[in-house]
């Protein structure tokens, strides 16, 4: 049961959007930006960098949910993911992606254990100033992301039909779209 | 030395604000509501949590922001900043505050921390869903922002003057009033 009384009982960050959409408009658009703005990352490789950082924080809901957006928009689908989360180091992804993965992952485990070593394995293997700018800050958005979720108690459905459903939404109308405007929103404690 | 070449010597976020202006937006969108929106909290006492969960991250340029951000709009100033990221337990803040502070330390170890035990208690001093719905995200968005910081290795001036003039800015104009709009901002490499 969630830690507040939330106007629905939408899962996850979905209610929590319900109960305060004037912080849920920055969310989406700083997800939107991150995760399927103009950039030379595939959205589907860094929806995998959301759903590896959200993994090693077992936030269970954002794990499923990116998860999920990152199979729909991959072409190896779930699988990949599965690997990925798993092992990294060992998963069939580029040599790029895996040194920016691994820099996300010293995200997670706080700013400063992020190394120049980090950052000049990154670069060795092709990634630009701004692909490293972005994995540091979708590794850190989702360190806010899953504390935010689990910080307030909400519930994760176990059912993957639930996150693939959503995976659809995301994948052709992006962030907010699930999102009700401020004016639908029940009234708060 | 940053990690990325920046577009100037601004330190801590307000480098990568300028080199990523599309970001630099819901960030601070977000962190104009969490901290100066319409609140039951103060403030001051909305800085004091964003300097406390800053000050157990280790992020000194989060920290010294912040605590001059509360500083500057607490009664009692510095030295109730000083004290409360000491130690909260002991400081001279109120019952409320106390018991929201330790939710925010609890958000800062990871979400799964926060125990129903933690919401009880800050309910019993009074705080309402909506002031544990905002301490929970304003303790989680500065999990993001000193990953961001320090992630991405910026540089953190030693003289409080610098903060002290930034808080006054911040606090006549708002998140948002230092940064640069996106046009302003260099190229990228």
């Amino acid at each position: 049961m969630p830690h507040i009384a939330l106007p629905t009982d939408d899962p996850g960050i979905r209610g929590l959007f319900r109960f305060r959409p004037e912080t849920a408009a920055p969310l989406n658009g700083l997800a939107e930006i991150l995760l399927r703005g103009d950039s030379t990352l595939s959205r589907g490789e860094r929806e995998l960098i959301a759903a590896y950082v959200s993994s090693l924080n077992r936030c269970r809901f954002c794990h499923s949910s990116h998860a999920a957006f990152a199979a729909a928009q991959l072409p190896e689908g779930m699988e990949l993911v599965r690997q990925t989360c798993e092992n990294p180091a060992t998963a069939p992804v580029s040599p790029k992606l895996r040194a920016l993965l691994d820099i996300a992952a010293a995200v997670q485990r706080g700013g400063q254990e992020v190394s120049t070593g980090h950052v000049t394995a990154a670069r060795a293997e092709g990634a630009t100033d701004l692909e490293i700018h972005d994995t540091v800050l979708i590794a850190a958005a989702f360190c806010m992301f899953n504390r935010y979720v689990d910080g307030l108690g909400t519930h994760a459905p176990d059912d993957p039909a639930v996150y693939a459903a959503v995976a659809e939404q995301i994948v052709t109308h992006g962030y907010g779209s699930t999102t009700p405007a401020a004016e639908h929103s029940g009234p708060r404690p």
